[in-house]
């Protein structure tokens, strides 16, 4: 019998795969759910009772969430990555690590095939394939629900058939959630002009009165709010998103290029990274000088595309991130922020890294070390080339 | 006698350098006040009467607002341009544009000397100089706070001695007003740690409830508000300002790379630019391909620094801005805009040139003009060069 | 009947493409050869005399020469491109334009398909498909090789079979001339360590000894070649071809990232552009500023990649040109150039537009503009940043 | 006594900053020589007795060879680092780690001051006193030639008044030997139009057969020449440049921006930096993905300027290393060479990572490892956005 290890989260469309490839193409089903931080132990627990009524042949969970704050997270974080200056890659990002874990285990257990189940519509497809074909140029992927067009209510009608109970009331909004943000469809982002109501938002809004709150960083990592060190930064990251998204900060709409040469649009909650990457990206400023914040602007552009599209195992990669690790030994200290109602306010920094120093003179105020001829001078010289240009030109 | 053109605004430094250069210099002094939009014709009424009083040979005010228009912050807009993300290089452009219309009118009335009452320790004594140096290489500059290292006390007391009436006494807060936002300084931005209170900020929060608004953008530029189209987007720009600006719209501090090197904070209020280019950009988002939006974010992030640091005159500036213009042909419709208090929110947009489109398929949902093969295809392919480093490199 | 347009060469590819279209498809084959300076009028009339022997439907030549030069070879010179330092991209860019001028006739005589003869391994394919399912999303597009993954051989049995006669010989090495240089593919190609014999290239090496030209240029596009004035650059192309090719100057073999991953290599010979694009960048080094030759360079790797990958019809490529195009202003003036054999000297330039003049100084002898004291000012200033980092970090 | 140390190098400048600083200024002189390469041990003894006659305080030489190559060469050939795609950057990146050595050596004796010959009109002016205001922020710099504006003769005048005996007859052409070429000045190249005659050129060309070398990398960096693997890749650039110079390869005229705004130029004859640039990057061609070499080039453009142009201290020069570093770890092989007189050939390259690979698929012969169907697939999404755009905006 042949083995596939498939994607699984336990919902409608990975729980129709795991039947539909044991019953219809007659697999031995290995459900295997990469976890990046966006399952609870509850959840999992009850996704895990779930699989093994489906009689499958074994159900698996894989902790991914140290290699997706070491490989991905950090790197956004390093780069101020927000997709056209929006979006923090909430949830794509993870595919990415899933994928690659998922292939991992396939390799292990000497499976024929992978399978997941994403849509022909979607960026997950192409982000899945992409790693698998990499790692595993020879396996066999199956794509049951892309393959065969299904729509939602013909998945229902097999599972039904292979006498499945579950939830099959669709919701309203389809949200996806992980540790680095949580992304929100609905009827309104299939539209240009419409915005997402509150409700379709997972967080309530429970808190109104603003809120002061200090980061630390270290080396560009976060590694503290307020008194409290954490343990590991992404312990910071989910306690920081439990102050903030009470207020309501962090909800957008994304609008993009998906893979696939549409535009697309998604909302998304993401109180902590959108916090955390401004705080950080304040930080950097008072700490990098201009070129290094020009190149490691340039850089995290391509960065961050590039990984959402699926091209993290490009070695280039690999490159980008040694730059930005690099850049990062200095951004340290401290970064006051007044969290408000639906927005935040970035206060000021403290940091021994700081270049801004009244020691080496104020701007607009006082030239302490150096003086009124030294600026002429240096105005003269970097002016020189556009203005033998004019006088050539004139 | 030798004449001077005076870059004049009224105020305690070019008041004391009007007087100086004529009393102690010895200079015919022509005063000239380059009205890029900040100042209104009450204000400018005032000023001539003071000026009038000083003695000088003339004051004369050059309105150059179509040009600032058309020369800048066009421009800016095409370019989203915000310096680190954050500023929308409120006044600091403005000085550009005066530079070249106080050389134009040196030249006119061929003056020995161009004379301004920068500080040693700012932005603006470098613009202006290198304008000055390009479009007149031969003429004197003459810039005597700068050289003398005047305190404002040395001023009034000179002045004073003078006998000169005004009021002497020190705002607590240096503004700076322009169309494209006002700059605000004090004991805060000469820290990294404070942020400014409220009142530092000209305009009073009047306003409380939220507000939609639709803005209609022409090739790039904004040309309606709600209804209402207007004649010139300066008009728009500042009738913008006036909906925005007591909802305690467009606040923040700015904090980067002065010229000089030095890094320097300012606070500004800027409603309308920041409404205008975030709007512009979610726009731009729907209307443009990958690569322009990749492309046109490289090339302005240069532009807006090479701006800001007075290299206007530079032919690559012309280069980068005919490629700006070139991106702007379709990116005409409507921005729906809820504000709020103290930030807004972009709904969505709407536009003949949106390339989110049904027809073509949507995001996650349905492949109406692909099949899944073609994605499997795409894929193989695109992932085809680092499948083979990785076989290649295993 | 349905009608196809077919990209035809005369050569065995479209031969064959021809005769399967008709007798097996059952097509009404309309043969098009799109001249973008390839063909000469001879050539031309023994392949219109064998095309009308195969009883198609219709044969019809398109001149696209003032095309391919406006729309393509012209902008390759501005951005001084050559793919990977090395290529003049010769004969790819042909494709573009001539599958537009394809599309542009199926369109004119209502085709219901196009179909060319590319295989399954090259770039040509993507670029004749990309701008195919642009301007004609609705058409069919046939490509029997590579659909079927025919070899030479069983091509060569079908015409016989269809009663053709033309010479089936395979010549060693496969040649693609076109006015931009042509291309030389052979046994040594397919391999990473060999290099063409002299005898693979096109030109065969007739002269010895070095000669001198002076090269004119007018906005950046080439018009002159010693004291003769072209009245196209496309003649003066032509001309210098003529010169330099039989010296061996201008051959070499590219080996780069083909559109679909794998690494591929061809020789050249592409004498004319070498030498037009390396005195042309010469001049610009002379008359453009520093900022405008860094940021041509940036855009001009990815606008040669872009157009080497087919995607012309993207509108960045417009954006780009437009900057390349407005950069071209001042780069006008002669170019002196030694040719000896196999390679080139460039002497050096004349040109009003010259930034270099002693008369703002001459380099490391003396400083006429500037002062001692100005390089001091200049020194303490630009080197500002780095200094406090250093002091601050220390 | 106050103490200098002077950057010395035993020819007309220095001897003369040597006396003027004792007998004029009256300071205990520390000459300082730091070879990085450019000077043999028979001309540094052949120094060392002039200088002890000078009845200077001390002399000393630092090797710095070491230190060049770690913090500078090696960089230069990561990023294939051609400045206007001409000039290896031969003399200047010397002064560098000269200045280094030399704020190094000052910083340990206690020096009151640090002293060069540099005039005004040059580049390494900047690059000294960038390096120097940056590690020894509060000592005196002095350079007696740029401030006194001295010509030639009025330096000979002082030294014979001194009764210092040395060859005051000034050689037809300037020459500055560094083992990454030597440059070359004379009176052609302070025109825009003259090339300089082959005696200008330091290594008489003695040799006229082609010859075919290979060279091995490991890792970015040249260990080998045909059989023999050097103990450093000092000694094989030394080796190499031995072959290929007699031939007349690596001569040029370099065209380009000055640190001070003017144009220069400046001859220079590199054999071994020429080829191992051109080697290396050809070995990358085929061993780095597209992506990798793309955004090697934009950096490396910039890291070869700001080098250039003194900003080695700047962080994000390490920053850039750091990525440069990064993408190498593949690069290695065998570059096969053909040297002819004065140009060469890159016949080919062996390499076990190599990514061109008939196993993969061969360029417009096979497609092995994919499909016709995966091509139109990956053509129809590749393509989707800019058939939208057209779509949408026809």
């Amino acid at each position: 019998m042949k083995k596939v290890v498939l994607a699984y989260s336990g919902g409608l469309d990975t729980t129709f795969c795991g039947l539909y490839l044991s019953k219809e193409l007659g697999y031995e089903v290995h459900a295997v759910l990469v976890n990046t931080g966006g399952f609870s132990s509850e959840e999992l627990k009850a996704i895990d009772v779930k699989a093994k009524k489906l009689g499958i042949a074994s159900f698996t969970v894989i902790d991914c969430l140290e290699t997706f704050y070491q490989n991905v997270i950090r790197f956004l974080v390093f780069g101020n990555i927000l997709k056209n200056q929006t979006y923090p890659l909430s949830v794509s990002t993870e595919r990415i690590v899933q994928a690659q874990a998922l292939a991992q285990y396939a390799k292990e257990i000497e499976a024929d095939a992978l399978a997941h189940g994403s849509t022909g519509a979607g960026n997950d497809q192409v982000r899945f394939d992409m790693v698998f074909q990499t790692i595993l140029p020879d396996i066999e992927i199956i794509t049951p629900i892309r393959d065969l067009k299904l729509s939602r209510e013909q998945e229902i009608d097999f599972l039904k058939a292979q006498g499945v109970e579950m939830d099959f009331e669709k919701s309203k909004y389809s949200i996806n959630k992980g540790i680095w943000g949580t992304s929100v469809g609905g009827a309104e982002t299939l539209t240009s002009d419409q915005y997402l109501p509150d409700e379709a938002f997972p967080t309530p809004i429970t808190k109104k009165d603003e809120e002061e709150i200090s980061l630390s960083f270290k080396k560009g990592e976060l590694i503290g709010i307020n008194e409290k060190v954490f343990s590991h930064p992404t312990e910071a990251i989910q306690a920081l998103d439990k102050i903030a998204s009470p207020l309501g900060i962090g909800r957008d709409i994304h609008v993009g290029d998906t893979i696939i040469g549409i535009k697309g649009r998604v909302g998304f909650e993401a109180a902590a990274p959108l916090i955390i990457i401004k705080a950080h990206h304040l930080l950097e400023k008072h700490t990098l000088t201009k070129w290094q914040i020009f190149w490691k602007n340039q850089l995290s552009e391509f960065y961050g595309n590039h990984l959402h599209e699926g091209h993290y195992l490009d070695p280039v990669m690999r490159n980008i991130e040694a730059m930005l690790l690099d850049s990062q030994q200095k951004v340290s200290g401290k970064v006051n922020v007044k969290l408000k109602p639906e927005h935040f306010i970035l206060k000021g920094i403290e940091s021994p890294h700081d270049l801004m120093s009244a020691k080496f003179g104020s701007y607009g105020e006082m030239n302490l070390t150096w003086s009124a001829e030294d600026v002429k001078g240096f105005t003269k010289i970097i002016g020189n080339q556009t203005a033998i240009y004019h006088q050539v030109n004139k």
